[in-house]
């Protein structure tokens, strides 16, 4: 395809809601900078993840494959060496590929020594940061515990808010993730009580604004070469705690009710009953943890709004907006109460939509600026997207990227796109799998869903089923229900058609195979031939000479 | 596990069907030397391949795991770096693993410059050899046409030959794989109306003797140290001519009745008939062609005979039989005009079920000697036994090895088994796939089979369905027959769950992810958690410090 951008800059937030934005109908959270983009854009209503866990939904939004095709199935699963990520398809474009922030990619180390591929080589650096070039990798996940740290690298950020006169081994926690508390203590803000207490960084200090600038300092440096650059913010995700002045912007006021009802805790799905069993989802169902949290959650976002502001008036600045594609989105949602669960990790929209806008420079995308596209948008479409305005051709990559590119849609084109979304889910690490006693190559879930009707495969129990034309909040499971066995049925069919794909023949395209077609032939290898009279000629050079 | 055998000597032949040998129950063709390995092991009746072709049948056999997971779904397409081998598996058990002869391996070129991998080193010339240290790779099929030689190396055979006084620069096809016509030329093996001329070779220096003393030769090199020698004749395959005596050791009086009828050309499945009408197909289903091909078929197995006779004798005198499990078996059969095909490549009996024999040397299986295994096996099932015998765990590998070792089977300890068998066809590059308007992706055969009903989905297509107890020649194809309507759910139902399977999380182990529940909380990542005292005091260390 004909390059569209010169460079792409792909932010993602991490556990930010699709509906926690004002462009989206929020009603008490006010995002400007965000629908600004999104007034230029597209906003995208029906994007979904993956897999709504960071480590899963990233690995697909970075290699452009469904989780089963991919393999790391959870935080902590190694992207296994000889899976394609953006960086290996946009490079040989000339575009450099970046990231500064998180990705939540854990190296397959077993991987790179079994290939011999030296980790702090620039092909063992890419295939540990999952294809990206770290400008600065940072999880904002530095908690320490009795088994020592959960990131083993001490971040750049540390360092930066020790410079910045924040002392201690892991200022991140004790600054920037806690509040002053009382007799001298921290109020950590592990602990949710103390969310709307300020966070004892400075609010320039924190780790939103610090990414914001690590994002221009890149971009200031790179120069005149294209470039894709990953900003990938750790935050609205836990620990739920901000700098003033956001801590305090919101109150209890603000928050919007719970989507849930009495009914779902009524013979829920057995799954779902041990998901609403998890310690996170007890806490959030009580009232006192939303009205402590959720208003903390609110001023994170509202946190990045303000830091999308100064980051695109920068990019306005310096001419950006001509040829750089402009992505905002989230890795997976935060269920906050809403069906009596926490986190994240199940399949009701709060969980599994994200926030997508997309803002095209190209002229072709003028006739879309400023719409919502209700078509059903999966995380996978990103790399293609990517691939095709910085002047690749997707379609020839798509024997092993799965998703499609969105130019189509974002150039009003379309003439047909995609009618059912997927969504997985690996619980074999989580207390549900081991109170329903499940192994853990069992516990499986996937999640099928049109734009009426979504179906959780749950393998070994009953589905799920919700009618959201009917049913947006998703209260009333039709999974067991006589009269919609027609409908699970067919949702039914065209998961177990997506699991009979292929995913892993990715070392010949669709052309290739065409082009093998009759190959062996021509080089000699003559198959089902009685008389040399029934193959050409030409055919037969070479083997019937005088002897 | 134990270590219950010091080596493992992996016989495979090409193209043999499982009933072409005289302990198979073959009427006219005797293996004396092959029936006595039986006699000494297990002789399994329902080994099934993963997929009726060379090169995908092989990466399963290599890598323990279906075509759909490791991906190299047709000769020629490669085996990407990733996917573990063989080798991968029993070198870390101190286990040298060489081959001698064929693969059928394409190397995935393009993924090693990706990982910086050198071709030429110990790791790239592992990873183009699909795991194996080749002591001699050669896919006996030396072909040369209009676009040049199908193996892009010259063989070391070529050499040989050269050197025993064979002149040209392709001898394996002037001497071992053409006859002398008339008017001083050529009659190539490739025309097989020549299949019962004699091969130009002496039988001594044609493919399956030398074979042998490659073997054999690297077994008396390799000294003490324990090993796996894949050895892996291309005979009985294609092209279809022998050295005498085998040309005409056996007539068409010899050639057993085939196994097809008129009905099945009345309305075929679209996909069947399309591969009745490739040009091999047409040609097997002609009295002539079968009564000229098939006695040199059998002559070619009587050679292999004859050298498994070598082979053994040479173990025997020196003590193998002590220490060595041996395995015989084959990568998929030969239609020979059964079905009105030729060739391989769909899913009848005399090309999906192989011949397997193994041999395990040590006292456990005493109680199995001699005795006929009627259960559901694949082909995959041999990395696994390979890893249980030399030493490791197959259970601990079972992230990635999809087959389960025989071992229990061998020892007479089985208490459950499998019950069902899966086999792949990815007909993309046929003629078929351009008969019927097929896209590559599209291009997909599945089978599936208990001990009963055998159960064929064409994408795209109606099923097929055959009872194997009551029309065990598969003649009657029940797919569109209301009254199997039961059978066909059922059968169907099992396919779409094995497609759910998780395949690709081959970076941790069931173990290892175990070992995560609970992990992250272990090293300060603390998760819905209100109050200070809601989890262990010792979680809060560190977080809680007098500031």
């Amino acid at each position: 395809m004909p390059r569209t951008a010169k460079n792409v800059l792909f932010i993602m937030c991490d556990q930010l809601r699709w509906d926690y934005l004002s462009c989206a109908g929020h009603p008490t959270l006010a995002t400007p900078n965000i629908d600004a983009l999104a007034r230029k854009g597209v906003r995208f209503s029906r994007a979904y993840v993956q897999s709504p866990i960071c480590g899963p939904s990233r690995m697909s939004f970075y290699t452009g494959r469904y989780m089963q095709s991919h393999g790391s199935n959870w935080n902590g699963i190694p992207l296994r060496v000889g899976e394609l990520t953006m960086g290996d398809y946009l490079r040989p474009l000339g575009v450099q590929t970046v990231l500064v922030g998180k990705t939540h990619m854990t190296a397959d180390k077993e991987g790179m020594e079994r290939y011999g591929i030296d980790p702090n080589s620039i092909i063992g650096v890419r295939v540990s940061e999952c294809g990206f070039d770290p400008y600065e990798r940072d999880d904002g996940l530095h908690g320490r515990g009795p088994d020592g740290g959960y990131d083993p690298k001490r971040p750049r950020y540390n360092i930066y808010l020790n410079e910045k006169g924040y002392p201690g081994e892991n200022p991140w926690h004790d600054w920037a993730n806690a509040a002053q508390g009382e007799d001298n203590k921290l109020a950590s803000g592990w602990a949710m009580r103390h969310a709307r207490k300020p966070a004892r960084v400075k609010e320039e200090d924190s780790e939103t604004p610090y990414m914001t600038r690590r994002g221009i300092d890149f971009i200031r440096e790179a120069g005149d070469a294209p470039w894709c650059l990953h900003l990938s913010y750790i935050k609205p995700h836990w620990p739920y705690i901000a700098p003033a002045p956001y801590n305090d912007m919101y109150s209890a006021r603000d928050v919007i009710a719970p989507m849930r009802s009495e009914s779902e805790k009524r013979e829920p799905h057995p799954v779902y009953g041990a998901f609403m069993d998890h310690m996170v989802s007890r806490q959030f169902s009580r009232d006192e943890v939303r009205e402590e949290v959720i208003p903390v959650y609110m001023g994170l976002i509202k946190q990045i709004d303000d830091q999308m502001g100064v980051l695109f008036r920068f990019l306005e600045d310096n001419g950006y907006f001509e040829n750089t594609m402009i992505v905002f989105t989230s890795d997976h949602g935060d269920y906050l109460g809403d069906h009596w669960l926490g986190e994240k990790e199940f399949f009701h929209e709060p969980s599994v939509k994200i926030p997508l806008i997309i803002y095209d420079p190209s002229s072709q995308a003028d006739a879309t600026r400023g719409t919502v596209c209700d078509e059903l948008v999966e995380a996978i479409d990103l790399a293609p997207t990517f691939v095709d305005v910085l002047g690749g051709d997707s379609v020839e990559q798509s024997h092993r990227l799965e998703g499609r590119s969105l130019v189509p849609l974002l150039h009003g084109t379309a003439k047909s796109w995609r009618s059912m979304v997927i969504s997985e889910y690996d619980y074999s690490t989580q207390p549900a799998s081991v109170a329903l006693g499940k192994d853990p190559r069992d516990a499986r879930l996937f999640m099928i869903a049109d734009k009426r009707w979504k179906y959780v495969h749950a393998v070994g129990f009953r589905p799920m089923l919700f009618d959201l034309e009917k049913d947006p909040g998703e209260l009333n499971d039709l999974g067991a229900d006589p009269v919609h066995e027609g409908e699970r049925q067919r949702l039914a069919a065209a998961l177990d058609a997506w699991g009979l794909r292929y995913s892993q023949r990715i070392t010949r395209s669709e052309q290739q195979i065409r082009n093998m077609r009759g190959r062996a032939e021509r080089r000699g290898i003559l198959i089902g031939v009685w008389d040399e009279g029934d193959i050409a000629d030409e055919l037969w050079k070479g083997y019937l000479g005088d002897q």
